[in-house]
């Protein structure tokens, strides 16, 4: 459509809302985009960009001279614009930066000294902050003849003298107030305080858990250096509830517009990975070869054993990892829960042992096996139970993140003891003559 | 500590966040919770309620009184108030409702009549709407000389004669216009109208997408009937984001306060159901008895095979279930996605087959063997691509949750593709006699 009429195509697009535009972009297939952003050249401005997917914004910036992204930098609030920046390539960065009108420079430079995925990052220096000793009055007469402040804020934040965060005011608040009241008497006293060196998803924790709207960032000393608001938050909580089950199953980004080379290197690796898990079961068959020889039954039964627990144990596994993203598995409930996983992985077990070890007995008139695969079914579902929940615990101790490593080492773990238990039980009960 | 010293217990308390203190309760032990509540009865008010995980203040609430359970309903929002109500059994909650007064009995039974999980459910009912022909001085007026309106509101909205919303203030924008103007000249005619029957995750998708503080929800005929507020739909996108990873995972809610019998029940379903896929493809594996019992290293080998074709499905799956989510996979790109995810399958599988190809042939010393797995485990992690991607996509046209089903399809398709390609290459390529 759009090649043909990009008049037509522009009076359609036009009144959309800039994240509508933005989707456009990202369904629109990767080679006609280039030829859509030229069309649109006027309408694919900040807020667009802002509201893009990181991989077709990256892929669009990369075709603009540095002049025209300094430009479009330039109009965005600084989170945004440090959002759109610092991706790009080192030369490319510098040479947006020198293109930027010096306030823009220092402020989008600050914000790109703090570690990425911090608070530094996601905050925007354009606030409002007041005196203690203010009126209501006062307040509202600031904000009427100021014209250049932002409209963008919800709250706002008073300062004592050294400029530190010592209350803040819903915007309600001062509405609902005579203007003769002193802004300190309105003021909530308790507030959340984030560090500009907070991780971005201790953040979206925090923004959460206290139902926050706007938060002051304050920094080493203490003073009030910029705001966070929940619309920011709002992606980040997207992104961080979401990524571990891409983490967990070693999808790497997974994001459907990353580059084919990334996802295929992100994606092979896990696979590598799982490979060397992959040999370790194997070669406990392989130390079993002379009973399967035996008794081919074993072979058809024992990927039962080690896929039922390998189930169990990814259960367990994305109930812990999930929880300890939550802030809702510590120290202090730790051994109650792995309690709870054994006594779930226990029922589970042995639901799943009468089931299979009736019809494995039935199937092959051999009631020996039966019981053979009903105990190493029990076994290795209990087991994957408790690797499920002591694994990503594990991780988490060590400073790893949980939902990346766990799911590689709970496999092994059930694949191992899947054929483990049961060619070993199958040997030791006499069915079989030992290897 | 709690049982021994109530009071100083009370007094380490009470200087907490209501979520702080949610987090107090949840972090108990299950049967010491009873205590605790008793020991703090006056601080359990309607915001630590609020706050609390679902499991953990079903608890606390079977053990109260209806009247109790009234008491505090009738201080908090609709919202808070239904949240905590709706899970009550029936009986229950209809003592709760004949113990409220009136006006809260009202509210709370109009939002039971909405749909679980809709934004009828989430929306409070307490907002500002003012006519057009309004001031921004009358607007501060009305604010200043009603006492009993609501504090907790960060936009106004503005309605036509019928109630129907035409516009919306952020709280900003009046502080600093002065008195004169007229409210429908800063008002933001664009507005996002949330229908009351509105599924909360589509909700939370608006709020993201278009960065929203607060929406108005309409009724059938388009009349404003409450509000939702950003900090509402935070834990929806929280939610709604992290239980994909439990559902692909078959965990059920996968809450760590849920009870044991149903956590029990979701899960041991869920690995009855993977019993049964794994019996397909222990079924396959019987049909090529003969060529196991000729050459074990079949047997040794296979599990490899059925074990990376799942974890490379599972990759494409969590990618493709998380890009439906996130509404980024539409009928407009699904072609291109799947022939991108082929493409990733192509190159993950030829790396795959080449390393476990090489290695096959060298620890068996026979390069035949070699060929063999390597060509089925091409085989298999390209179909495991594209029913990574083909199953999620399917289930989500017609209308099933690609996050609850697809995993056990492309379970069983990966594994019974890996034990297939791999054993029936064996002996059509006359390494082993036929079955």
């Amino acid at each position: 459509v759009e090649d043909d009429d990009a008049e037509g195509a522009r009076a359609l697009v036009a009144p959309l809302h800039p994240a509508d535009i933005a989707d456009l972009f990202e369904l629109a297939p990767a080679d006609s985009r280039a030829a859509l952003a030229a069309a649109l050249a006027d309408l694919l401005d900040g807020d667009v960009l802002a509201e893009m997917n990181d991989w077709v914004r990256d892929g669009l910036i990369d075709a603009l001279e540095p002049h025209q992204v300094a430009e479009i930098a330039g109009e965005l609030d600084t989170d945004d614009a440090v959002a759109i920046i610092e991706d790009m390539e080192e030369d490319d960065q510098r040479a947006v930066l020198r293109a930027l009108a010096p306030d823009d420079r220092a402020a989008i430079e600050e914000a790109l000294s703090y570690g990425e995925e911090t608070a530094g990052r996601l905050m925007q220096r354009d606030l409002i902050a007041v005196p203690e000793h203010w009126s209501v009055g006062d307040v509202l007469d600031y904000l009427r003849s100021n014209e250049d402040l932002t409209t963008d804020f919800w709250e706002i934040f008073v300062v004592d003298p050294s400029h530190k965060p010592v209350g803040t005011v819903a915007l309600s608040w001062i509405l609902r107030t005579p203007r003769g009241i002193a802004i300190a008497d309105v003021m909530a006293r308790e507030q959340t305080l984030i560090p500009v060196d907070m991780d971005q998803e201790e953040v979206a924790l925090r923004f959460q858990k206290y139902a926050l709207i706007s938060a002051a960032v304050t920094d080493q000393s203490g003073r009030l250096v910029g705001m966070i608001t929940v619309d920011d938050v709002v992606h980040i909580i997207q992104e961080e509830a979401g990524e571990d089950i891409l983490k967990l199953s070693g999808a790497g980004d997974g994001d459907i517009n990353e580059p084919l080379r990334d996802s295929y290197s992100a994606r092979v690796r896990w696979l590598v990975a799982n490979l060397g898990t992959a040999l370790v079961g194997s070669s406990i068959i392989a130390f079993f070869g002379a009973a399967i020889e035996h008794m081919v039954a074993l072979a058809i039964l024992m990927p039962i054993v080690a896929s039922i627990g390998g189930n169990a144990g990814t259960q367990t596994m994305a109930v812990a990892v999930r929880a300890l993203a939550m802030n809702q598995l510590t120290q202090s409930n730790t051994i109650r829960t792995i309690k709870r996983e054994i006594m779930i992985a226990a029922l589970n077990g042995l639901t799943i042992a009468v089931l299979i070890g009736i019809g494995a007995a039935l199937v092959f008139q051999n009631h020996h096996l039966g019981f053979v695969i009903a105990a190493a079914m029990l076994i290795n579902v209990i087991v994957a139970g408790l690797a499920g929940v002591l694994v990503p615990v594990l991780l988490e101790r060590m400073d790893q993140d949980p939902a990346v490593a766990s799911s590689v080492f709970v496999t092994m773990i059930t694949d191992s003891m899947g054929f483990f238990a049961f060619l070993g039980l199958a040997v030791a009960s006499g069915i079989v003559p030992s290897a």
